[in-house]
This record gives C-alpha cells, structure tokens and sequence, in this order.
C-alpha cells in the first residue's frame, strides 16, 4: 500500500502562524518531487479568503497551490493532483461539501492505489478517518452520512483537550464525550490528537509527531497516552 | 397556542445535585394538577440508571415519573402523558431515538394542541427547537435529520460559554461555532442559554429566568446579552 498520509490535529498552535508549527513536517511530507498541490477549502464559508492564507504559506515552502473550488472540474482536478491538502473549520460543512462534488471516492482512490500524498489539519484530519463521528465541531449543515474518507480504520479527535480541574463548567469533558461514542456498538478506536500533534502514515507504518502526547482511546479499555515519536502502525490493522 | 415549555440550559450546576439549581421552577411548572411526568432518557446510553435518578428527584418533589423506554408502547405513553421531561445527555443519540421511536410528531402535538407541559434539560433543550445544530456534542450516531421537534421557532445553544481569555486552546470559540451555523443561508436566531439559566415558554410569552445572562445571536447582526427576568416573546414569532 502506497498511502502517505499527514494528519495534523490543528493549524495553528497559540501565538504563532498558520501552519507555523509543522512546517517543517510539511516540507518533508510532500517533499521536492512535488510541486502542485490541490487545496481543499470547503470548511471554511470564505473559500478565496482561504485560498488566498493557504497558497500564501504553501508558496512560502515552494508549492504551488491550486483551490479545487476554482477548478472547472473539481473531480477532474482530484485525477490530476500530485498532493491534496484539506484544511480545517466546520467538518460538517466540508464533509457536505465533499459529498455534493462527489470527491470522496475519488481522494480516496488517488490516496490508497496512486500514492497521492495527503495532508489534513483538523476538519482535514476528521475526513481522512472511518466517520466524523468525534468531530468536535457544531453540526451546522447535514451531510447525506458521517462516513468519511477511509483513508486510515479509526478515528481521530483533533484538538484533543484535557478537562481544567477549575472549570467549573458542567458540560461533558472532551473524554466523556469520547467515552459515550464507545458506547454505541462496533466503535473505533479514537486516537485524540493534541494540539501540537500530528500522526504521520507511511504504507502501514504509524508514527505520533509534533511536540505533544496524544491519548488513544479504545472501547472498553482505559485510554493510554503515547509519547512523539511513538510507533503507532498498529493502529493500521482493521482489528482494533 | 396552550404551549407551555420549561426549557433548562444544564441539568446539575457546579457544586449541586441534580436539577436542584431549577427545582422550585419545576415544581411551579408542572404545579398540582400534573400528577405523573413522562420521562425520556434516551440521551443517555444506561436508560434504567437514568430513570432512576429521575425519578428520586421527581417523587422529592411530588411528581410520579415513567420512563418511557418502560412503557410497551411509546407513542401511546405520549398519547396518554400529562407532562413531559426529556433529559440531557448526548443530542445525537436522543434525536434518533426519538425518530426510530416515532415520537416527534406525537410529542410536538400533544404540547401544541393539547398543552402538555414540556420541560427539557440540555440536550431535551435542543430537541425542542428547530433543529439540533447548534448543540455542543458529538455525532456519535448519525439520526436520519437534524431537524427536532420545534415547539419554537428558534434554536437553542445549551451550556452557553464565554471565551476563556487565557485559554491557550486554539479550538474554536462557541460564539465562533454560533458565527459559522449564521454563516449558512436561513438559519434561525440562537439563544445561547448559560449554565443555571432557562428559558419559561408560556403561549407566546417567553421569559429568561435563574441566575445567569443569555447571549442572543441573530444572523448578520452582533450578539445581544440579556438579563434573568427578560421578556423574550419577540423571539416566538417566526418572522426572526
């Protein structure tokens, strides 16, 4: 398997720039061969204001960067591309979106059997996984399913936050909220992805970057947290 | 219009049991004529412990409960009911339950034609409205629609909750989760309905009522903040 997937939980880390903190991931990621990289936007309501901070950041590094929401023919481009990007904002929305343009097949074609390199941030990561069932975004719009991408068997919390032992807010803690997922049948896994985070794919290989641990949860077990650095391929196998 | 709604931002306040914060409201709400309440827990995934718990707070305050997940048949427990409460939990999970259930239409009749008091708490909030995106949890199943049973004529966030200022959290905001849903065409006014706050549904009057502010989002305008104690029957007609 081909798959080479970079799956960061959050564009921008606190006092810095879009995409600042993993850069240089990035750069390694996609790599010289590269040049053209497809975008998507669809999370975002502003798609050229959108276009416009991406390509600025993507041209920084060297890439050129092509919005599919300017493409005359969004699946046409997906053929085409030699590297996807899809950023973050409302997931429903932009899984929606990947639904109406008839993209999911297609990304995932070009991800698993091509070797296209894709990278998410946030929304971009929710899509890449099983469903977007652990978004933690407001469901805004309505997608025809929560079934997303497939590009790896589990799924994954972005912006993976830990509970304030002051809060004194009674609102679900982002683990009880994971913790009732488990609870409906036949659940993932669910690897929560910390700000600062990201999981790099190679083929079946799994590796935890970034500067932060992330916590894995799966059902029926305590969760257990990982350290960067930490060889996550088994999370690859179907049988989790 | 008979409707008469009690519609409960929170269900426990920090430091207190459950439903205390909003007891004496219930107890004025249903008042002595209402004997037995119709309780629904399907927001949550153990049923009977829930019923449990609702039901030891309820007979503390006079009222018989019955869960409706007791009853043979559902629709005919709402049919029969002489009060509804729908308890918090997970809004994705309540809504479907309440679709495969067949219990919308049903619930929506019997508060509207006959005037059956309807009271909910969190997510029993949000299924109240027009629909339930704007609620703050996870998709963790997929109901066949977002719309809800809609005895108003707006949306409702529960747990309303100010930006921390010293949050590092780059997540987004709840007002900027609110700005996003206002981005999509159409979309109602939202009450963002703070811990310890409710909202009183008498006919068409409506009144903020317990300890704490609401923040009013309507779509293309800046949020309004409103005081416990405020006439809020502007936001019953649909012309919003």
């Amino acid at each position: 398997m081909k798959r080479r997937l970079l799956l960061v939980s959050n564009s921008t880390v606190h006092g810095g720039g879009y995409l600042d903190h993993c850069q240089r991931d990035v750069r390694l990621f996609f790599g010289p061969d590269v040049k053209k990289i497809l975008f998507v936007p669809y999370a975002l309501h502003d798609r050229d204001e959108y276009t416009r901070m991406a390509r600025d950041k993507f041209s920084s590094l060297g890439y050129d960067l092509l919005s599919v929401h300017e493409a005359a023919d969004p699946v046409d481009a997906v053929r085409k591309s030699q590297g996807i990007f899809i950023g973050g904002g409302n997931t429903f929305r932009l899984l929606k979106s990947l639904y109406d343009n008839r993209l999911l097949c297609e990304i995932r074609r070009r991800v698993l059997e091509d070797g296209v390199p894709y990278m998410g941030s946030s929304a971009g990561t929710n899509v890449a996984t099983i469903s977007i069932s652990t978004t933690n975004d407001m469901p805004i719009v309505f997608p025809p399913s929560f079934s997303a991408i497939g590009l790896v068997p589990f799924n994954i919390n972005p912006h993976y936050l830990d509970p304030d032992p002051n809060s004194r807010h009674m609102g679900e803690t982002r683990q009880q909220r994971i913790t009732q997922y488990h609870e409906e049948p036949e659940t993932p896994c669910v690897l929560g992805l910390r700000e600062g985070s990201m999981l790099l794919v190679e083929g079946n290989k799994a590796t935890l970057l970034g500067t932060t641990k992330a916590r894995l949860f799966t059902r029926g077990r305590p969760p257990v947290e990982y350290d960067a650095g930490s060889d996550l391929s088994f999370l690859m196998t179907d049988a989790q």
